[in-house]
């Protein structure tokens, strides 16, 4: 493996095998051909008949299964939703997703430490892998902030009055085609500094353990193995790239910076 | 003004008003068609003679004039350089060139502070425009840590053991049609602590005068005018969405994201 490697990998998109979705003018989603053929069954997709869609195509398999977590579709960040979709459904439309990652950091005498999760085994999206010390989707309804405070109680029984201090850092852009359609999501990250005292403690059973590792031994991993969420990889491989952890000296080290946020369209 | 006005304003390519300059069966730079034109009358441009090239386009008013300064023209960073060329010259092959910029912070009780210099009136690029505390472009022979450190002793009296502990935290990619050609830039970006009792000072004449501006000021001013260098604005949105300073609030937040480093070909 390598920083390059991990990017591509969160970038398998090719243009020619999807089809714009388009809503009341606006690109909304992005429709696998096969995914076209199985939709083609429902005239009118978008009404308040998607759910009856959603449980017609979880009956066929395409699309694994209810999540029971609704996510907004709207034209672009920032503006008012269209219509909500369950999560479960989101790659099948390659509806835009948005999520947050939290790196957690102290700043030791020794250099950076960062705290690392282990997801639990039976998550349904990459279980037992290593992650973020914090991480979740943004729901339909919930703001950032919001999320980001709820998801840092939830994984990792993170105080209201430290989580207050997480800085944005900015943001990943991928797009990678799964077996049921289109990821294109973007991650907002932030950096948060945590006293040496804290450590992490999971509540919602989505985390089995944390650690805190030197962070040049966690960007060493990235690199060298995929013991990390794929999508986890890039925003460890972006700290790295702002902390000065990956340096110019790295031959990739444009297409590295280049390649963490894909233009948005 | 606006952030993403500023973006826009460094990437102005428009990719059919140039065809790929091809070298050994690499692209090493666009050639706007105009220009093209003017080298239909050299046979063998890239050999010994390229100076003579370019002495007949200086004569014609097509390049400025001699910069006396070379840059390394390489297929891509990292590489060994395939030939030199002196920087006037650049823009008009539409070659891709590397700089530095530096921001120059204090973290001051009251938040982040910048060192803030502006131009002398007699720089040909930007005279009188606001600038980073230390930037420069890398030239042929010279790495990038040796035009750091160099630069900063010229332009900031910035001291070794001072600069040693600037820290890489990415780098800018932008193409910008020009009266010459085109501007293919990377900036490599750094950022310094510098202590509360440091003040730069120039010894070059590059800068006229040195001010520590209060960082959401300074963010603030390249938001709302012209006061900066066209590319300092990129670095300094760069700075501001590292440390927190564009919030996810910002409407174009994720335009600027993906904005500030176009891809690399």
């Amino acid at each position: 493996m390598s920083f390059l490697d991990h990017i591509h990998a969160c970038n398998t998109y090719r243009a020619e095998r999807f089809l714009p979705l388009v809503m009341g003018g606006t690109r909304i989603g992005w429709l696998r051909h096969d995914n076209i053929a199985a939709l083609r069954r429902f005239p009118a997709v978008f009404s308040a008949e998607i759910d009856r869609v959603i449980e017609a195509l979880v009956a066929e398999g395409r699309i694994d299964k209810w999540r029971y977590e609704d996510f907004a579709v709207a034209p672009r960040w920032g503006r008012p939703p269209l219509f909500k979709l369950d999560r479960g459904a989101v790659a099948f439309f390659g509806i835009r997703a948005y999520g947050v990652h939290l790196n957690g950091m102290r700043r030791d005498a020794a250099g950076l430490t960062l705290w690392i999760g282990r997801r639990a085994s039976d998550k349904r999206v990459a279980p037992n892998k290593l992650d973020n010390m914090v991480a979740g989707g943004i729901g339909h309804g919930h703001g950032l902030d919001e999320t980001l405070i709820k998801e840092a109680a939830e994984e990792a029984a993170l105080p209201r009055d430290l989580i207050d201090h997480a800085v944005p850092v900015g943001a990943l852009l991928y797009r990678m085609e799964t077996k049921a359609g289109l990821r294109d999501d973007v991650l907002f990250a932030f950096d948060l500094d945590v006293p040496a005292d804290f450590t992490p403690r999971n509540t919602d059973g989505e985390i089995a353990e944390f650690h805190a590792m030197p962070a040049r031994e966690v960007v060493a991993r990235v690199r060298d193995g995929d013991d990390f969420k794929f999508n986890v990889n890039l925003v460890i491989i972006d700290f790295a790239l702002r902390h000065g952890l990956i340096t110019p000296d790295e031959p990739d080290y444009l297409d590295i910076v280049a390649g963490l946020r894909r233009p948005l369209d």
